[in-house]
C-alpha cells in the first residue's frame, strides 16, 4: 500500500545497536553524527523563533536533492481518489501558519548512564519555527478515506541503511492525529522557503509530537487499513528496556524547561562564569500536552525550588518564556536547575528514566556556574 | 589602543590545552563543542552557495546579543579622524558582494593522531556564501592612517575565557591585507541579513584567509602602531610542535578538495553503499592562494591518481566544482580519495602534517564505499 516501496537488504554494512560500556567516552561514530546533526546553542533560547541555522537538525541519512519543478507528492492507498500533486497545486490551497516547537525524541540521550550509542544529544535537540503550508485534513477528506482506514503513512525521500535494514524514511500517524486541523504540509519556515536540511520542498508538521513524526522531503502519503510496521515505527522510536521487547511507541513531547546559561563560558569546558550580583535567569519551557503550567528553578542543586514567572506561548504547541531573578548570596560555585510541569500533570524527573534507545530523556537541566568576586 | 578593552583574569575555570592519549576516544568537552559548532554535511557540496544552516560555524564563546539599533562600530587608534558608525552609516556607503569560501583553521583536527583536544572537526569545517557589505579600505583611508600604522585590530562582542585568559575575541591583520579592496564589512549573507550565529549585525570578511580572521559581531576597528599580541594572535592559531614555542601564524587557507560521498549511508557508521555501475564523483576544491590548478582522484586508496575535470570559481576566493566519472570494475570495497593543488604549487598531503593545535590539516579526504552486487 506504500506509495514509495520500502526496500530491505540484509548484509549491508551497518552497526548494531549498542549501549556504551560504563565510563566509555564518546565514539567516533557519535562525533560524526553530532557534527552533522547540530543542537540549538542554548543562548538561542532568547529567540522566540529560532533563526534558521540554530534550529536543531536530525537527518538519518543524507539530505536528498529534490528538484522542486519535478517533485511530486503522491497521495494514495485506501482512498477513493488518489492524487498526484505538484508544489503549485499545494500552494494554491488554503494556507495557514503555526508556530511549533520541535524536539528530537532522542534529546538528552548522551546524558544517560549508560549511554545508548546513537545521535549523542546533550540538551539542545530543540527549536521553534513558524511553519506555513496547507492543512492536511481537507486534502485527506477530498481524497475520500476508505471506511477501513486506520493510519496514514508519510514517506520521505531520504534513503539509507539502519541496523542492516535498507529503507526510505517513513512514519505513520493514527488516523485521528492525521485529521487534526493543525497538521500541516509545510513549504515555508520562518517566512522563507524550506531550507534543504529542513525537508525542502515539503515536510509534514505535527504540532506536539516529537520530531520523527514531522517527515521531511515528503513524497508519499498513503492511507493504510493496517498499522504500519516499518523500521522507524516498530523498531526505532520505542521506549524499551530490552532489545527484544516491542516497547511503547514515542508520540508527544514530554515537558521540558531550559535556561540560557548565565554569564560567559570557557571555550573548551563550557564552564560558566557570572559577574557578582543579581542574575536574571531566563529560558523557555514546552510540552506536547500544553500548556506548561509551572516552571521551577533551583539554585542550590535541587535542595529547594522556586516558581519562575511564566509567560504566554505564541501558539498552542510553542514554547513559553520564563524568567527568575536570582540573588546569589556571594561568590562561589552554584548548581542551577530548572523543571517544567505540563497540563497533563507530567513533571520533569530530576534523575534519569533510562531506556535502551535513549528516548525522551527529559531529566532536568543542570548548569554549574561560578559567581566571581567583585 | 584597543577600542574595546580586552580584560584578562587569572584563576577562572578553564581547561589547559591537551593532546589526546594514544587511542583516546572523543571527550565530553569535544562533543559539547561539536554539538554547537556544526560542520557542513558533505552532500551540501552540491550547492555552489551553502544554504544558511549548512555553512560551518565556529563560535568560541556564546553568540552575543546585539541590538542593531544601538550597536555602533568604533574606528580608532592611530588615525586622524576616529569614527563612530551605525548600521545606517555603513549601509549608505558603497556596497559590494563577494562569494567567498570560508574554512576553519582547525578543519581536519580530529583526524590527527594524536588528536589535539579542541573543536573536533572531521572534514566539514567549510562553507561558501555571498557576503555583501562595504569595503573596509576606503573607510580606513578616510579615517587617515598614521604613518606609523602597521596592523589593524578587529574586536568582536563575543566574550569568554580560554586557557585561563578572559578575553573579548580580537584578531589583527597586517596593514597591507586590511587595505585590500576585497576585504569587506559585511551585514548580508546570501542576500539576507546576517544571522546571529554568523556575526549579526556586522562581520569582517577577508577572502582567502582562514575563518579566525573574519571577526564576527564586530564592534571595534583599531589601527595599531605595534603588532597585536592578544591571545587569538600569539597563543592560539599558531603552527607549533611544542607548547612553549611561539610558532608560525595561521594566515591563508591551504588547498583542499572534498567529494560528495557517493551512494547512500548507514545511519550510525556513515558507511557508504553504492549501486553497481558507473559513478559520477563530484565535489569542490579551493585554496586561499587561488586558483586550484588541479584536482586528482584515486579510487584505489592512493595507488593511482587521475585528473578530475575542474570548473570555474564564481569568484576569486570561492571554491571550484570538479567531477570525475568512475567505473568500478565490480562489486566490492573501494577507498576513494581526492586531492587539490593550487596556483602556489601547494598540494594536499596524503598523510598528516601534525601540529600541536591541530591547525590546517588538509590531508586528503578518504571515503570508503561498498559497491554492491547487481
Amino acid at each position: 500500500m506504500s506509495a514509495i516501496p520500502v526496500a530491505t537488504g540484509p548484509g549491508l554494512p551497518s552497526l548494531p545497536a549498542r549501549i556504551a560500556e560504563p565510563g566509555e567516552a564518546i565514539t567516533l561514530e557519535e562525533l560524526r553524527l553530532a557534527s552533522r546533526n547540530h543542537a540549538m546553542p542554548l543562548e538561542a533560547l532568547r529567540h522566540e523563533l529560532t533563526p534558521v541555522g540554530l534550529h536543531y537538525l536530525l537527518i538519518h541519512y543524507d539530505i536528498p536533492e529534490l528538484d522542486p519543478a519535478h517533485w511530486r507528492l503522491m497521495l494514495g492507498g485506501a482512498v477513493e481518489h488518489p492524487m498526484v500533486l505538484g508544489l503549485g497545486d499545494l500552494r494554491a490551497r488554503p494556507r495557514v501558519t503555526h508556530t511549533v516547537t520541535l524536539e528530537c525524541a532522542g534529546n538528552g540521550r548522551a546524558q544517560l548512564e549508560p549511554r545508548p550509542l546513537s545521535q549523542p544529544w546533550l540538551d539542545g535537540g530543540v527549536g521553534t519555527a513558524e511553519w506555513t503550508g496547507t492543512p492536511l485534513a481537507p486534502l485527506l477528506r477530498e481524497a475520500g478515506l476508505a471506511d477501513a482506514a486506520v493510519e496514514v503513512l508519510f514517506t520521505g525521500a531520504d534513503h539509507g541503511v539502519e541496523r542492516g535494514v535498507e529503507q526510505t524514511f517513513a512514519r505513520s500517524l493514527p488516523l485521528a492525529e492525521a485529521l487534526r486541523e493543525d497538521v500541516l504540509l509545510a513549504d515555508t519556515m520562518n517566512g522563507a522557503p524550506l531550507p534543504p536540511q529542513h525537508g525542502a520542498p515539503l515536510r509534514l508538521v505535527v504540532p506536539g509530537w516529537y520530531g520523527m513524526a514531522h517527515v521531511k522531503w515528503l513524497t508519499g502519503i498513503t492511507v493504510l487499513t493496517e498499522p504500519f510496521t516499518g523500521f522507524q515505527q516498530t523498531t526505532a522510536y520505542r521506549l524499551k528496556q530490552e532489545a527484544d521487547e516491542p516497547g511503547e511507541p514515542i508520540t508527544r513531547i514530554g515537558p521540558r524547561a531550559l535556561m540560557v546559561p548565565p554569564g560567559f563560558p570557557d571555550f573548551m569546558s563550557r564552564a560558566r562564569i557570572c559577574e557578582p550580583g543579581g542574575q536574571l535567569l531566563t529560558g523557555r519551557a514546552w510540552s506536547g500536552r500544553p500548556p506548561v503550567t509551572g516552571v521551577e528553578v533551583s539554585t542550590d542543586g535541587g535542595g529547594s525550588w522556586r516558581q519562575a514567572s511564566l509567560g504566554p506561548a505564541p501558539d498552542e504547541y510553542a514554547w513559553q518564556p520564563w524568567h527568575h531573578h536570582w540573588q546569589p548570596p556571594g561568590p562561589g560555585e552554584y548548581r542551577l536547575m530548572v523543571r517544567a510541569t505540563d497540563a497533563d500533570g507530567r513533571e520533569q524527573p530530576v534523575g534519569q528514566a533510562w531506556n535502551r534507545q535513549g528516548m525522551v530523556n527529559n531529566a532536568v537541566q543542570v548548569v554549574d556556574v561560578v559567581v566571581r568576586e567583585r
